[in-house]
């Protein structure tokens, strides 16, 4: 089949420009058109932009719901391309083609799961996407269409994962707007606590709140798209609150109590861990270091010197105190050597947990 | 008043046995008790321990529902010494203490914030509470039993914090019973997602449920002990939730999706930031790096080299993809510098976000 030549991109925000600069850096002829001509303008003077004639591939990089709005010029351009959208949701790119005069065959709806929290062409980066999952519903696409799209993941670096529109809704659903949602209802909980309470907050309430600091405009949309299949899941989560306030209330022997907990325990283990993989057992290896420059490095010295890896981190403060706890995720291997070292050389290490 | 030379402890656990290696390597006389004399054993090996005749202080590192089997005995042996407990409820052993011949005047009620995620004598440290905070909640401790506490704390190296039980119990509601419960349930949410779908979690979803990791059995002793101030923020939040579900179905207009966000964003920023100042501001900086050792370090030279502190740091990891993404929280000031020291350096970093 064809190789991909050139490419009209559609939106020249962090997404649409991040693909540009991947794909000019590989030589290929891209085209870059905005509604807003301040960021065409810079997205162009960013990644470069030519006249393409006759693209392989057209994207959309806007707004699921701005989708309508082009859709029908951008066919009548190029009516023999493969046209690819970039949004969250998979259920609304779909139905907007399914009213459009776009052939289905000719269109494949994608997700690419890269980072969101910059906006605009002047966050756009060559290398947004690489290491990164792009998942594509081609529930009606060509094979052509399909082989364009995976072309384009590729070029950008990213590895693609080809399921079902309505599944991938749906995964989303779960792993990623119910936990927004549950994370921004539990920080609303703390707006009328007392400071002198939030004094107290350790690193369990930080990381469970902390994509509450997402942005309230780009979720909402994310949300109101997905809310059909968010709905049965959040209904779920509060059908089991609502048994632990039963539990609470004494209605059940506090055993279910304890029920939750573990099952929750067992449900989390099974996210993967690092690079795809089964969540891998790591050591947790707690350090308490004085909080200066300098601190850090000796510590990643040291591991590099004596080739142990680190798996994961985290830092944690406590309040009042000009110290800081660095734990570090290790292969036991790895923990026991570097234990070992630091201990040699006078470091406040913590025994290893697992 | 009179200070410290001879404490009792009762119970050898990590928090015992931890207070008993603070205070030895200060010099003060430390006896060791349990009921279970494998960890009395293994406790005094560790700490040292010696018979103290007339301790000031006695402590029960124990878990609060065991109080009642050991208190009259305690009592009867020192009569004049101030008693402390340590458990992460006050409202009970408060209880239990009312119940029994001490006197309230000789008791503190505190609850030493200090991690517990590993437990036995066997995982005890001398640091363990160095830079902790420790609550006391002294409601109708005499002031002399207060200094004591209070002298305890300062010499674990913990800062102590006074409040009401009942404000504590509420606080610890709000701020950690309440998170570790949402966290549970939400995991639990998983038990039935296919692996496909947790293979696209991000760190968005690993955050929200990092403690759901947490121990069952002490978990449903601690939301058992503080069921009646659990009980209202819970249902608060189920309350919240179900106005989202009723967002979801369309029976309001979508801004209200993006006003939970909004609020929950808000309320999350009163959270204090490191040393228990107001949340600054950090500059977050994401560099891409291959993911073999050294390349950590080589980092964290650098910052040191150019005297930038890294206040915060997180890595997130890629599906079947060799490199890391590690985000660093640095000043303003300090991303700038290493931003540029890095790109000069050839590393690949992404443009700051606050």
């Amino acid at each position: 089949m064809s190789e991909i030549s050139g490419v009209r991109i559609v939106g020249a925000g962090l997404i649409g420009t991040s693909i540009a600069l991947a794909l000019t850096s590989r030589g290929i002829k891209v085209e870059l058109v905005d509604s807003d001509s301040r960021s065409q303008k810079l997205a162009i003077d960013l990644a470069g932009g030519v006249d393409v004639e006759e693209p392989e591939l057209v994207i959309f990089a806007l707004p699921s719901q701005h989708l309508i709005d082009v859709i029908e010029a951008e066919y009548a351009l190029n009516p023999h391309s493969t046209f690819i959208d970039i949004g969250s949701v998979k259920s609304e790119p779909l139905r907007i083609v399914e009213g459009s005069k776009l052939p289905k065959a000719q269109f494949v709806a994608s997700h690419p799961m890269a980072g969101r929290e910059i906006g605009g062409p002047e966050s756009a980066r060559a290398d947004l996407f690489e290491g990164r999952t792009w998942v594509l519903t081609p529930d009606q696409s060509s094979q052509r269409s399909l082989h364009m799209a995976g072309q384009l993941v590729s070029m950008v670096g990213a590895t693609a994962v080809v399921m079902e529109s309505r599944e991938h809704d749906q995964a989303v659903a779960a792993i990623s707007h119910l936990p927004q949602i549950v994370a921004s209802a539990l920080a609303m909980q703390l707006e009328n606590v007392p400071e002198e309470w939030l004094a107290l907050a350790g690193q369990g309430l930080r990381d469970t709140v902390r994509i509450a600091g997402s942005d309230p405009i780009l979720w909402q949309e994310i949300i109101a798209l997905n809310r059909e299949e968010i709905a049965p899941v959040l209904q779920k989560l509060i059908v089991d609150l609502q048994k632990m306030e039963s539990y609470l209330a004494g209605k059940k022997s506090d055993d279910h109590i304890g029920e939750v907990i573990a099952r929750g325990r067992s449900a989390r283990s099974r996210i993967p861990g690092k690079h795809g993989g089964k969540a891998r057992d790591y050591s947790y290896l707690p350090i308490v270091i004085p909080d200066a420059p300098g601190n850090l490095a000796a510590i990643f010295n040291i591991c590099a010197s004596i080739d142990v890896n680190v798996e994961d981190l985290s830092i944690e403060h406590s309040p009042g105190q000009l110290t800081g706890l660095i734990t570090l995720g290790l292969s036991s291997d790895g923990a026991e050597k570097l234990s070992q070292h630091l201990l040699a050389n006078g470091w406040n290490v913590h025994p290893v947990r697992k």
